[in-house]
């Protein structure tokens, strides 16, 4: 049984925690905080009552690194660095949920994160956690960069396309639309209910930190710089992530070969289901759970395709996929305590 | 591994297959439909992609006669009573999700159901499935009423506090809040979105069929008749029900003794929370899981005491509890493939 | 054209705003602020562009003494008295939203409120701005308090009955429904949208403040002390509150005039409407209006009386009351700027 | 006063006797329905009780013809066009709130709406009803062809762009989000509560029926074909439309010009509101009002803008246009009864 310790104590925590209540090889033993240090963790989270007895202990990294095999930082930009600069030498497998390591480029995470780079060295090191695409590399690093939530949904419907050259590298648009989740538990006008409900907004136009982290992964399965625009919208639901991405074909790209490849790259995953032709994806159909779906729609005319994807944000788009990340470091089975259906309805 | 059968597709149906996707000593070998025959059950409930490649079969007891063990009958009021006298006799165990034996006095089912009872001589023998109260009938029995939702809610909070003698059997208020689900898929105004989203109504106010079940389960605690009044109201959210009971403590009846035969009562049980003094259950932490969280509010003074429980009207309000039910009836560790926390946030 | 000033900045400050864009004898011309002094209104409520071009000043009261005719203390309770003390002999006409001159009795304000009230003499000069009751006294009076969003969702139903002496005056159950609005714009994790949205829960059990508003004034429609009880749930919607009155009938009461008391004293009301028998109000029908609509169940041979009311929170429970209390004082048309139907669907 | 009549019972009928409650130049006199004759409208719509005593009749055109000057046709497409043929020698003035004279071109008609065009001849005398693209031909019509909800959405944004030729005409994206009245009030599967509440999707991908008539617009205003993609998406909230488009700036183009053009077309427009730098649009900001929010980034660098724009689809977007249009053609003041801010928060 691997110890694990959680860093932090918002959403994605609550939700490492369920997720990983059923994990028979994996258990927590601390989870450290700062804001609710002594608080029982199912006083927190009352979904958790009778599956942990956990209490917050105080952001001490020597509980880490004498009690747990990996952690998972599950915590704010610009925190990550230091611990990993502490824990990795001590052996402790690192699953970094939050954006310190993602973009390789250090001067991207300044302009993005107003913020220099605490150790640029370690940005080559770190592996971008998107098992569908780096599973090999995942399995031997200690130190993974969980992908941001509108990022994945993202780059797996249109990675596979632009590696096969099918899609032309310009003009590429992703819509997104996403729960409020996403936004964490820090009270903020935008989060508050009366705010949100019962309307729907677009937000950070032109300026969201996932631009350029879609921008970095799908020019790196291109195999050369694509332009892309990123748009995120609030929807009044609590979960899920449904991205709407517009790209132009390679000239004589056929619907078939669109499919063909989509479906040739995700047949063997678990996580990964392209729905057959006529059908688009709806957030509630993976409601809690790590699956992906991507519906897809081209129209041989004009060129075009329309890739719809829909995950939960909070799941395979940050804990669920930390999981699976961390299961594929561990050796363990890749789909362990995360091989269930959505809530729905 | 157990053959089990399912009678019908709608919510309850695919809450089931949700559930029993974990479950390693039951499989869903068939399941019958009227409206969707030939259509495979993924595609009415794409949530369950990856997870089943059954196909809705038609509505002939055989299939179940010869392939099942056991059958969920998860079918509206009235169609239950043929089938269970077809499947008994073939040694088939029945859960029957309907309101088909749950009253226990025919005339009062006529009443309330508008349908002449076909088997009032079975009444007797089917055991109310609140494993809670009737566990150890449930074990030795082949035919499970299972309980309606608002029921659950409210006979798990007030029956053992009546069977203790605690309360006035007269004058109990019993006002429920349940999300949509609970009507189920069939198309109606009252379920149509733009009818019920940002808004909250009562409805069946003094008629709705739930009211007698409860009043029932209340007596038989009670060992007397007792006296109740029940009103729902329909909450703009998916799942949950939150049940909000009043009711006059007996003469001289302390809040410490309120609170003693409640958690007496529940202490070893896995699926019954009860929290701590000032803390309230709110429907969200059980969403999509089987528990039921109780609170608990007296007033010494006033005499009065005022419980408040949450739970999730498909699963331990319908398809989780009828698992755990058939998990008892088979001998099977009675929290199999249920036992995990709630969805929340 | 009266010139009327609005103090405070939140939620009902801008349904006030709403409301009174279309009311042709009275101008707002100033509104005072706290923490966004500076700021146009419009910045803050964008649905009022185009409708105003006020911007918040700061809080001196020396504004309102030289150009207003009338002012809305639109604030929380606790900072009403001090200004009105100020404004009053200034000749300034108050309407008071907050909960300062509610109650008459300044001990029950103590022990509810955590603080001695400031003016305890006051507190008999307060009118309780419920038209429909006090419509006379409103008339001549410079100060009315503004009931609370609870309150008037139980009054007016009870009230008229209890004054007629068709209940009994003990055992009253007010089970209320809220939607998020009346918590207000202040960030607290109970108005966090990820912790509301998709769930129900009880609050402020056996302690919410409006407890005692609601006996106050159903005492003093029953002439004797009432004994009540009353909770409240907070419902993922932003507006409306849907009341679920519990009461026993006196001997012999009939089912007809229940319905003919009601019938009779709203029959002339602009804004009550009780609704035929077998319908029940929903909160939609009145979302945004000034409207109150009632639903009667009686049940002559229990002796119970099933009461449920519908209203906008932040309009007749809030915003609108006031403008018609204001209306009133001012000797406008009671229904100025506030006839108009709610938004539906 | 003019006698107005309504063919219809749905969603738009419902909101143009809200938004008529007020008018005080225009009385609705009859409203024809097939499924409800014989009810009280406000039966029907419970919001309008206390501001109409109408009973639907029978769709019978002479009492249209007989008792009105001006008749809005709120009916599924299909209807209106026999209808009209029928009203206009009469005399009476026709708004069609359905499809029928939208297009100009019967053979896209006939693709999209699979039904031979049963009077090409008068879709070149229909005016297509923006009053801000269209006031001096609405001004002398007798039939207006009221847009489409998206339609409105999309096409003030564009179409001044692309009539000053700041924008490339081709590879512009649309991309929408609705709430549910869209889709009225007709039962289906896909306005069932439970299946839309909590999740969000696409739907109509490459195929809606707007896409044409969004396209011929377009295309009328730059004076050539526009290419154009248009994808809907389902929001759970009743009302509301936000449109976020993406298009490409002709070289040169700054994003000054851009503004200047938007700001200069709509300044003295009382229904679009061009809103700041910096500012995006929300559509609870107009929900239940007439108003069209539109927000604008533009990239200089890459030489593209993105246009969000907000309104409520059954006011801007259905009934309150469709007023807006009469009171034109009929010379009443534009902004009659249409004059006041949105229901927020």
């Amino acid at each position: 049984m691997y110890k694990i310790g959680i860093i932090g104590d918002g959403y994605t925590a609550a939700d490492l925690l369920r997720l990983l209540a059923g994990h028979d090889e994996m258990e927590v033993v601390s989870i450290l905080s700062t804001e609710n240090v002594g608080r029982r963790v199912d006083n927190l989270y009352p979904q958790l009552t009778g599956f942990t007895d956990l209490v917050c202990q105080e952001s001490n990294l020597d509980i880490i690194k004498n009690e747990c095999d990996a952690v998972f930082l599950a915590l704010p930009h610009g925190l990550s660095v230091a611990m990993a600069i502490e824990l990795l030498p001590a052996g402790i497998r690192c699953v970094d949920l939050g954006a310190d390591f993602r973009l390789k480029d250090a001067r991207l995470y300044e302009k993005y994160y107003d913020k220099t780079h605490e150790a640029p060295q370690m940005l080559e090191k770190a592996v971008y956690g998107l098992p569908e695409l780096y599973r090999d590399k995942i399995r031997v690093t200690d130190l993974v960069a969980n992908p941001g939530c509108f990022p994945t949904g993202a780059i797996l419907p249109l990675a596979p396309l632009l590696a096969a050259q099918l899609l032309e590298p310009e003009g590429i648009i992703v819509d997104s639309k996403t729960g409020v989740t996403g936004a964490g538990r820090t009270l903020r006008e935008s989060s508050h209910f009366c705010e949100v409900n019962e309307g729907i907004h677009a937000y950070g136009v032109g300026t969201h930190r996932h631009g350029p982290e879609i921008a970095q992964e799908l020019s790196f399965a291109a195999g050369r710089p694509v332009e892309m625009i990123f748009t995120p919208h609030l929807v009044p639901m609590n979960r899920g992530i449904l991205t709407t991405a517009y790209a132009r074909l390679q000239p004589g790209v056929s619907a078939a070969a669109v499919r063909e490849v989509l479906e040739g790259k995700y047949r063997e995953e678990k996580f990964v289901q392209v729905l057959p032709p006529g059908l688009m994806p709806h957030t509630k159909w993976v409601y809690g759970s790590n699956m992906v779906q991507i519906g897809i729609y081209t129209d041989e005319t004009s060129g075009r395709v329309i890739l719809v994807s829909a995950l939960d944000n909070l799941t395979k788009g940050a804990s669920g996929q930390a999981i699976q990340n961390l299961n594929i470091m561990l050796g363990i089975s890749e789909s362990k305590s995360l091989n269930f259906p959505g809530v729905h309805p």
